[in-house]
């Protein structure tokens, strides 16, 4: 009897229906031999393990706690050629494959001050697909009506915009999260991720994931991915079958984190408050992940590698960075630069302390040791202090000061240049809600962000001056992109009915970033700011045969800047054209009230 | 006809009457050996110079620019006896003296956590010698009306409330300068100083001085002083005359600072703010002393060492740290240090900015490889969150939040214990005021200052609640401590006719600070911290024998803790007493509504 059931075990398994095996695919001839591989399915805990493979050794077989779960350790030794690796498990007996391919694409690539990234949240972006707005294998159904809702957007919508994002000047995309998020409600987001290895299909699939950044590689934009490597969502397949208790924090339980990010550098910490940051939950519907457990660790560096690798990414942004283990941050980065060295990524620490920012970049000298590897962050602090500057009235320790403190303090990082600067983002008010729907500060603010040091980044819907004067909402502030849907009477894509306003906005933003590509002085080059007076802020940026000057008049009156006040800047050039409108100013420039200038001169 | 002069000028030298030399006196048996003598008298610049004393070596004469200077650099060797040594001036002739005496005090011994600053205005603390208001040798005359006037607080008015001071548990004083301010107006501050090595007649005289710190040490008190490295007063002697065109900054013509103290951390720094900041007066009143120039960086180290040791000083607090130029402040407090290991200073940086007043403490290591060695600075952030915490409407990021988040920044500190802190100072509103005058607030805020890391200070009048409710003018906010001046109807010191409030918030203050004299974990204990929860913060102090354990509640109702909640406290002690009220409590205690208990528990 017992044989008949393993027969028919065999029989059903041999098709691998029911054995998950991640990652399902790797590739020959990367730097890391080592692979671990995840095995789940019932009763697999006890089955012996056999790989017979040219250039594969199996190397470990760790059981779990669970006995559903294996973990195989192999080796795929440099004379491994691509092909399908049999995994062959008896007793009980399964059969499962590892997908061994060439490597193609080229990923890793790296982004930096040259680029500009557009921030999407795909659900809000545009609807290329209707026909996968519900699918039968997602609980969420589509409802554009609600603002916590599932809209429809999706990567073929996207897809059809790469000439849009191209022509506005932006050169990198960063979607929020495209995996699978099957949870009852709220998954527009895609923070809550129930499978690594899959594109939500709401979204589409994972070769239409490959395909669009292909595609986008050949118009000459790269792609950044969202990871979430602190928590998944409660709906997540494992968490019906832990593999150990210990696989999310809390053994699979909610309690709910302190928040209190500062316990990482905190000599002062008490343990109950650093486990409760770490080991806390996010929100209760996501299962805080243990990195701490060595699998657990692995699993989530090989997934990040396998989507730079399998989709040709260019960089990383990485979500809740101080709600993760130190310890893990610290090898998880490493793992990934190892096998990718140029790959840029940038952590989400969200506090104006450019101190706490600046402890977690790679090469900084900390007190305490914690030596760091992700080479770049999110500029909070700068967001702050760009909006304080615009909307504050000038004092001494107030408006343009502001940003010009913030700036100071770019001795703190070991690479100011690596940071993501930005007015707004998918987790706060629209800019053009922030600063009182004003469009002069609109255009100083993003003058700014195209010129200050760093690496740029738009939210979608910012250029057309998107706002949310009426709720704070997430989901009301990450609002349909007008044009994205069938139907939609207002078309930011194709200008169509947009309102003058956000025509003139839309235009600027064009035109300021399209300039920008072409000045190496604002990619790279160093900078000189000066101390605010009198309610202007300047500063340039400059190469050996560029200068770049930023001058920004928040004054009601138009102010006149002789040459000499700033011969940091002017000595050597007797003449500067505006970037934007192409005057030309010998000796003294005039700013128009509520406006700013970009100056250029080239050569010497 | 000329020679006659000439001995008429050698007959009225001779006395000494018109030649200034600085320092004057100095000590046999210092570590460092050099000592560098500034002369000034007309047309001394040509005189030759001989030196003929047992153990003294004349190593070379510098001219200035001025014809009526000269520096002499001279060595003090081991085999010099104390005495007067001849400094011998021919052509034009000249005789003047140094004075060079045994070392006598024990001087530099330092302070710490173990003490408690009390901070006093010395012109508005209490008038002991009417007599001295005014002298003939100083201009501004004095007038008790008017807030900026000075209204004859002096030395022997100290010296008369030592007691009290000591009774209050206060152990170590620091005055506002107390040298010479010979200027027509606003000098009761003190930081307009026109003559380095003398006390202001109106305060009293250097003896009075040397002998009230002496007659402090006996009572257990030491002494701070308040040097003012960075600027003088305009009417300073030398302004009329100056050795140098760059003696003073911008040529002894008066320029503003930007104050944007900023720039010495900035790397995007231009040279124009550098220097602006600098060379920039604080005030037109206050020249900026340029401590480029060697001879007036040599100048202030000696004046400074020289009032350590002539009055054998604990410590120092140093002005408008950041004002200064870096090279000179490393050199000045490397220096002072070598001849005082022991003895400690703290720097004023009024920034909310950690990181910035971090990066003056000795031991930081800096990204731009700058070696700071004081040992200390005045931790303004703790101040600034200290009234927010109890101001604050208790949410995530105000409120205690704000404490919490302040002291988390501690691992910015090579050693946060070596910070001054305060609730308030001669430079801001007076703590009562800061707080609206609530009596609940005042004391939590007292109980933090007197319990947490750190060394405290507490500004004279501070202890009875003094506010100014009507004007942040400086000149009111330093009010005369009542019961200083004959006639007074309410009395301080003594208590006389304080209203009931005023008498509460001594009393409270006086059993505070009396009670932390005893225990050692205050002093120099470990610290934990926890999330606020609630409206309540707590923090334990501790050694291996001594635990505190602090507890404030900003709610409007009583609170319980059980003991079993913060166990990285409790565990081991299974009583704790409170040390003003004496109750005892076990498993649990209570703390009442807008209040604070701090909790002791010894041994093991």
């Amino acid at each position: 009897m017992k044989k008949i059931i393993f027969m028919l075990l065999f029989a059903f398994s041999a098709q691998a229906q029911n054995i998950r095996v991640e990652p399902a695919s790797w590739w020959v001839g990367m730097k890391n031999r080592n692979l671990q591989i995840l095995l789940h399915a019932k009763g697999i805990g006890s089955s012996k393990v056999e790989i017979s493979y040219p250039g594969i050794e199996l190397k470990q077989v760790h059981k779990a706690e669970s006995p559903n779960y294996l973990f195989l350790d192999i080796e795929i030794k440099p004379e491994a050629a691509a092909g399908k690796v049999p995994i062959a498990l008896k007793n009980p007996d399964h059969i499962a494959y590892l997908d061994l391919q060439e490597r193609s694409s080229k990923a890793g690539e790296g982004f930096d001050g040259a680029d500009v990234i557009y921030l999407i949240t795909p659900d809000r972006f545009a609807n290329g697909d209707p026909s996968n707005d519900n699918t039968s294998d997602t609980k969420e159904k589509a409802n554009r009506k609600h603002y916590n809702g599932r809209h429809g957007g999706d990567l073929k919508g996207i897809s059809a915009q790469l000439d849009y994002i191209r022509n506005m000047g932006f050169t990198t995309l960063w979607c929020m999260p495209l995996l699978e998020n099957n949870l009852e409600e709220v998954t527009y987001h895609g923070y809550s991720i129930t499978d690594y290895y899959r594109i939500d299909p709401r979204f589409g699939s994972n070769e239409e994931f490959k395909g669009i950044v292909q595609k986008s590689k050949e118009k000459g934009l790269k792609w950044i991915m969202d990871m979430v490597p602190n928590h998944c969502g409660i709906d997540h397949w494992w968490m019906k079958d832990l593999p150990f208790e210990d696989w999310i924090n809390n053994k699979g339980k909610f309690t709910p984190s302190n928040h209190r990010r500062e316990v990482h550098q905190d000599i002062h910490v008490s343990q109950k408050d650093l486990e409760a940051m770490k080991g806390g939950w996010f929100v209760p519907t996501m299962p805080d992940l243990n990195q701490r457990n060595p699998f657990m660790a692995k699993y989530l560096t090989q997934n990040t590698i396998w989507w730079i690798e399998y989709a040709g990414l260019a960089g990383l942004r990485v979500d809740t960075w101080p709600y993760s283990e130190k310890a893990f941050l610290q090898q998880w980065t490493k793992d990934i630069l190892d096998e990718y060295p140029s790959l840029h990524m940038v952590g989400e620490e969200m506090t104006l302390k450019a101190s706490t920012i600046a402890y977690w970049q790679q090469g900084k000298v900390n007190p305490d040791g914690y030596k760091s590897y992700i080479p770049g962050m999110m500029d909070f602090p700068f967001q702050g202090a760009l909006v304080q500057a615009l909307t504050e009235k000038e004092d001494f320790h107030t408006g343009w000061a502001r940003l010009y403190s913030a700036m100071a303090d770019d001795y703190l990082y070991p690479a100011p240049d690596k940071l993501v600067i930005f007015a707004d983002n998918h987790d706060m008010n629209r800019f053009f809600t922030q600063i009182g729907e004003d469009k002069e500060l609109f255009k100083m603010g993003l003058a700014v962000v195209a010129t200050m040091r760093g690496i740029p980044q738009v939210y979608y819907g910012t250029e057309i001056g998107m706002s949310n004067p009426d709720s704070e909402e997430h989901g009301v502030l990450r609002a349909d992109m007008p044009g994205g849907w069938k139907g939609d009477k207002v078309n930011a894509f194709t200008g169509e009915n947009l309102d003058p306003l956000q025509k003139e906005l839309q235009d600027f933003t064009r035109r300021l970033f399209n300039w920008r590509k072409g000045s190496k002085a604002v990619h790279a080059g160093k900078m000189i700011h000066f101390v605010p007076q009198q309610g202007v802020y300047t500063y340039m940026r400059f190469t050996a045969t560029e200068k770049v000057w930023v001058i920004l008049n928040k004054n009601k009156e138009e102010v006149e800047i002789p040459f000499q006040e700033y011969t940091e800047i002017t000595e050597g050039n007797s003449t500067f054209s505006d970037a934007l409108d192409g005057s030309i100013w010998k000796e003294k420039v005039k700013i128009p009230s509520m406006s700013f200038r970009i100056l250029v001169a080239k050569g010497e």
